[in-house]
């Protein structure tokens, strides 16, 4: 029988906004006026990519803790390269990295956690700091309780201090503490640490021909297709 | 002309919350099977006196971050002491600690927070820690942004850093932030770093007999007499 859950904390890229589908719908109004033809999910994709390296040199202790506008802003400039548009302006860089300000959520994400509220505390636990995840909470229509995470701690997932400061700042044991993530690797961290864990299925978060992340590859407490699906297990579990 | 509004950021124990009149109000249940007759008012005020004190020794560097639940909790032990209260055991103690984390919003309150949060992104700003501040955004019905203060800036106001990571953690400069607050003093150090002042005038936050913080003391931009007033104030200015 698992402890009560007090507290959950959410994956929020892939698992509750749609940070691709959101990039490339975006992107293509940037990017007109310097391309004839940029294949946006391809940018988007290669953007994305840079992701787990940029914070790599963070987590190692290389470079002091850097909230993620900066890397994503740095990692923006090298792809911008790559697809030939070095042309691009400085000013029109600094908006389009503000797209990751502005990331739709799943169709289901405004209200199921709106009903996971019901069950707890509701916290985003993302690498975004904390302007970013503000923006986005507005912009998607999500109400947390508070926004923990990389900006907290000054520290990236899956470094531990991200889930236990999330336990320790709401003043309970990391079993009453559910991680709710669309990947794999998140949840690994979280339940070696104590946590309790459910998996949101998000299947085209990387696109039709995603491959990974499809199914749970670990033991997880809860399996669900979206957020109204955890609320609703949840409440039956109650 | 001031600098447009981004971010609000208030003062909670007295600003947004009645805790005298809660303090009373629940001190009562707890303290009857050990006393005979206790002046509620007059124990809360107690309690409340050695809040700026308790503080002191975290401000001065004399001893580490402490959270204001332990304080509050420590102070609590004394306070009993001087009532000749001494028999009530722990875990009743730790109960009344709580009754912190029940406090009710002035009336205006929640509709208030909620007005406001059309001009800008609201986050507490308070000396009270992050699990207290949920705790009270639950039980007042108040929607925060961001919880901020004490717990985030791992100092206590009027420390600057409280103030100055509000405007950082938003990426915006201090002007665009405006501090809220019942109490001139909390005002005066905003202001000298730069933040914008609203005054909202609580005139009964020490009971009915107060004697400060009745009238605004300085030059602060607004001046109200509860959220609705703010509210209306800023829409009138843009």
């Amino acid at each position: 029988m698992s402890a009560p859950v007090e507290v959950l904390v959410f994956d929020v890229f892939g698992t509750v906004v749609d940070w691709r589908g959101s990039l490339i719908r975006q992107l293509a109004g940037h990017l007109a006026p310097y391309s004839i033809e940029v294949d946006a999910g391809a940018f988007a994709d290669a953007w994305r990519a840079l992701y787990q390296p940029s914070m790599e040199a963070v987590r190692s202790g290389a470079r002091p803790w850097t909230p993620l506008d900066t890397l994503y802003r740095e990692s923006l400039d090298h792809v911008l390269d790559r697809f030939g548009l070095d042309r691009v302006p400085l000013a029109v860089r600094d908006e389009i990295n503000l797209i990751w300000h502005r990331l739709d959520g799943w169709p289901d994400a405004a209200v199921g956690l709106a009903e996971l509220r019901r069950h707890g505390f509701c916290c985003a636990l993302s690498n975004g700091n904390l302007r970013l995840m503000a923006d986005v909470a507005r912009h998607a229509g999500l109400v947390w309780d508070q926004i923990l995470g990389a900006e907290w701690s000054k520290a990236y997932k899956p470094q531990p201090q991200v889930y236990l400061d999330a336990a320790k700042a709401f003043l309970v044991p990391p079993e009453r503490v559910l991680m709710v993530a669309a990947h794999n690797s998140d949840l690994e961290a979280a339940q070696a640490l104590g946590l309790q864990t459910a998996f949101v299925r998000r299947p085209t978060e990387h696109g039709p021909t995603q491959t990974t992340d499809l199914e749970p590859t670990g033991t997880w407490g809860w399996v669900v297709d979206d957020l109204h699906g955890l609320a609703h297990s949840l409440a039956v579990a109650t």
